[in-house]
């Protein structure tokens, strides 16, 4: 086994990812709440919404609100998706931490739910970061390559135009990019060899591994990530979400259950599993007639558990 | 990433660890059912029952039965769990391929799960050796050490006890070993620690790994063993399963998503998916009202594998 890191961080993208595929509408004071417990759980990158027209996502129409009462916790990285130009204005407005903007490398899904070419997103993220140097505003700028191992419209994706993708968006100026398994193809193998090439281009600025759940391979593939060195990952309380514009996908990685993995492999995430947990069962009454994924919850934390905590801790 | 195995075995424990975990009795005419889907899809080694007393297990009453049956094909390595030297006689004398003697290396479990404890089944085993050189019968006698990453009634229990077991069983004549997490305590380190010194002892008698989905590791635990050349994994179609004495544990790896894992990562494993998952809603039919488990079956593969398989068979 390489060495592996010795900390990792659990990006939350549920607020996001997850309720923007829900046909419901949570309400702007439960999301405060879950972001608000999310935090006091260790949480400390959180994706609180996207940057959208309203009419499109309604779900996330609170977005700006949320921004702003996570930014009044401390040592919180408060992201927002945006697709655009405009919505990267409001995001500086709001003085998010950092936006992320998707970009598609398969070129029918990236018109599809972009409505927009790879290259032309490109060309739109080098105007997002002329505003941000104009306006003098300190929000990161990443982005987030989805679509990543193929997709359900186009099929295959070539890993050589992911790369490709990644390297014109790291020339366009942004702080970070990020690479999405959107609906579920990838394998631990073709993770293991597409992040440790992009892990030559990008180093360090290789942030973050979304993977999606959707064939029961997410756990599988973060483990394929963190022996490349990448050490952020996507997740989603309960395992919720999907692409709206990629038929057949659904569920992120479990936070809770991706949680409990790392701290078994004694990777420090500082996150506080049992409050975790508590905040699904929250989240669950909530979303009360959705599916929901994840298995941790049902189990319960092993026995072993506090113990080894406990004994980590007394060493540490 | 290490070399990986070029080729892998799922061994199909449904037909004994999934359902002898439900309360409902399959009928024999499903089980010989099912036997024949599995055949016919490429699985060649099917465990398909055990030798205990009917009054126990009275789902697997008919298990002779279904060895004579499986016998009847080819290319199939027939096993059968056994719980001590009487069963062992049976599996004798019906011939079977493979028999397997389950050991749990947590003292608390073996004594509530099989009323010995790890050295009084060491001791068992070889009695089981000497019977099997007596007889001349040709079975195979595995032994399968369980709980072996701890477990719900002990907690903790100790690698060196795990390979002291190991090395025990094979002094007393097994021609195989593998390894169990009984009830999903295992996370992807501490099965390549394991693993990797199991081989050092064992080589390749180390036989088999065998991984709950209890808490959604399974798959992760599999690619971790797999980085230290082990390549052959028990596995239920739809995930059923767990073990009676042992609360908390529910959920196998799932046949479907483990070949579509190892697929994806280029590992042979001689099944055909399509066939897996026709026959994975056949069982679910005659299961209905049970928990299932596995995802592949909702989303269905990939629209790029078949291709795959296509330019694998081309390139092969």
């Amino acid at each position: 086994m390489p060495p592996l890191p010795r900390h990792a961080v659990i990006r939350e993208v549920g607020l996001r990812d997850g309720l923007q595929s829900l046909p419901r509408i949570v309400a702007t004071e439960q999301k405060i709440e879950w972001i608000r417990a999310a935090h006091a759980a260790g949480q400390r990158e959180i994706e609180v919404g996207s940057f959208v027209p309203a009419r499109l996502l309604p779900q996330l129409a609170d977005t700006a609100a949320l921004v702003a009462f996570a930014k009044t916790l401390p040592d919180l990285s408060v992201s927002v998706l945006v697709p655009n130009l405009k919505g990267a204005e409001k995001a500086f407005e709001t003085q998010a931490d950092l936006l992320l903007v998707p970009l598609s490398a398969s070129l029918e899904h990236s018109l599809a739910n972009l409505r927009k070419t790879p290259d032309e997103v490109i060309a739109e993220v080098a105007r997002i970061r002329a505003a941000r140097d104009a306006s003098g505003a300190k929000t990161l700028i990443e982005g987030g390559i989805g679509t990543a191992f193929g997709c359900t419209l186009q099929g295959h994706v070539a890993p050589d135009e992911v790369l490709r993708c990644m390297q014109a968006l790291l020339d366009a100026g942004v702080d970070r990019v990020s690479i999405a398994d959107t609906v579920g193809y990838a394998g631990p193998r073709a993770v293991h060899d597409l992040f440790a090439k992009a892990r030559r281009i990008a180093g360090d600025r290789l942030w973050c591994g979304h993977f999606h759940d959707t064939r029961g391979l997410a756990l599988a593939n973060v483990y394929a990530a963190l022996e490349t060195g990448v050490n952020r990952f996507d997740a989603t309380l309960a395992g919720i979400g999907g692409c709206p514009h990629a038929p057949g996908a659904s569920g992120n990685a479990s936070t809770e259950d991706l949680a409990f993995m790392l701290a078994e492999m004694g990777i420090d995430t500082g996150l506080d599993l049992p409050a975790l947990l508590d905040l699904r069962a929250q989240v669950a009454r909530w979303l009360d007639g959705e599916t929901l994924h994840g298995a941790l919850w049902r189990a319960g934390l092993p026995n072993t558990f506090a113990r080894a905590s406990k004994r980590d801790a007394l060493t540490a």
